[in-house]
């Protein structure tokens, strides 16, 4: 039996990106957000929705610049911290004991201790109800080279994401292989 | 050592989103995209990248009404297929022995098969380059009733839903539970 549950925001998985933005004195700060995803394959783009009341929110209008920071599972209670308290109040990197790193490709700080960062320069904002969408083109990724893997990428593993759950409210790690995509059914 | 990879698409983790649509002669049809995610919180909406070369843009425009079907494992085969083959040349729902149900609350078919649909009213479209991102309000979300934990909500480890990765081009499922979410680390 199917049941309906309303208009709700439920997915699964959810992505966990911690935003890395500057404010207007250069102060760097981070959000979390798990409304967003990526959006073009050309231009190379991911999407954040933010609430006007954030800090970040300022920053990102005035700057048009963010980082998209992955956690791995080492990283969560910090991924959890920045989505709780305000940069207006604190510096959220000292807070977690992480390093921002200006990569000098945008005007967003990356996060040193996170395996992955995107950096991001806006070229749309979407008003869409209480969230702005912020669409980045993607214009360089950052990885730590241990990570990478035989294939010259990030290996799924060794990167060891973690990902949301909106209805326990909760993280989780990746689980086991489930197949290889795109298989050709009717050729084999 | 940090290492750069250039101006790619690269997030972990990504969701598996098949997104259903009725042609203009009413023939339902299924594809994948795992450019998307949640967009809004209100009104509640959802996120999808669709290229114009897809027969399911066309779809898209003429209805502004699509479904979003999480797969669960046991969907997996099904979810990959639905992203190589094209809605042109068959029928993919009876492809994949899939049942589609029109919901009457949007002119799009859901899968009966898959754990959790969502209905959606297109809300805005936007041209990001090589893909038309639509933002669609979900009206309504429809699961299987056994799927739902004690919380009233639909349950992780019961919809056993599948993640993305683009850099192995495999499906992984939901692993470990890392901690929970909204820790309040100041006041412990």
């Amino acid at each position: 039996m199917k049941k309906s549950l309303g208009n709700k925001t439920i997915i699964f998985p959810y992505p966990v990106f911690v935003v890395g933005t500057y404010d207007k004195d250069g102060k760097p700060n981070i959000m979390t957000a798990s409304w967003g995803g990526i959006c073009s394959s050309a231009p190379p783009s991911v999407a954040i929705s933010v609430r006007k009341s954030r800090y970040s929110y300022d920053n990102l209008i005035q700057n048009k610049a963010f980082t998209v920071n992955i956690p791995s599972v080492e990283n969560t209670q910090a991924a959890d911290y920045v989505g709780i308290y305000s940069g207006r109040n604190e510096d959220k990197f000292k807070a977690n004991n992480l390093t921002p790193i200006n990569s000098g490709i945008v005007n967003a700080p990356y996060i040193e201790e996170f395996p992955l960062s995107l950096l991001c320069k806006v070229s749309h904002v979407h008003g869409l109800g209480v969230h702005i969408q912020f669409v980045g083109e993607i214009l360089d990724v950052i990885v730590d080279e241990e990570l990478i893997g035989d294939n010259g990428k990030p290996d799924i593993r060794k990167v060891n994401p973690i990902l949301f759950d909106y209805s326990s409210r909760a993280y989780y790690g990746v689980g086991d292989f489930v197949s290889k995509a795109f298989v050709k059914v009717k050729d084999s």
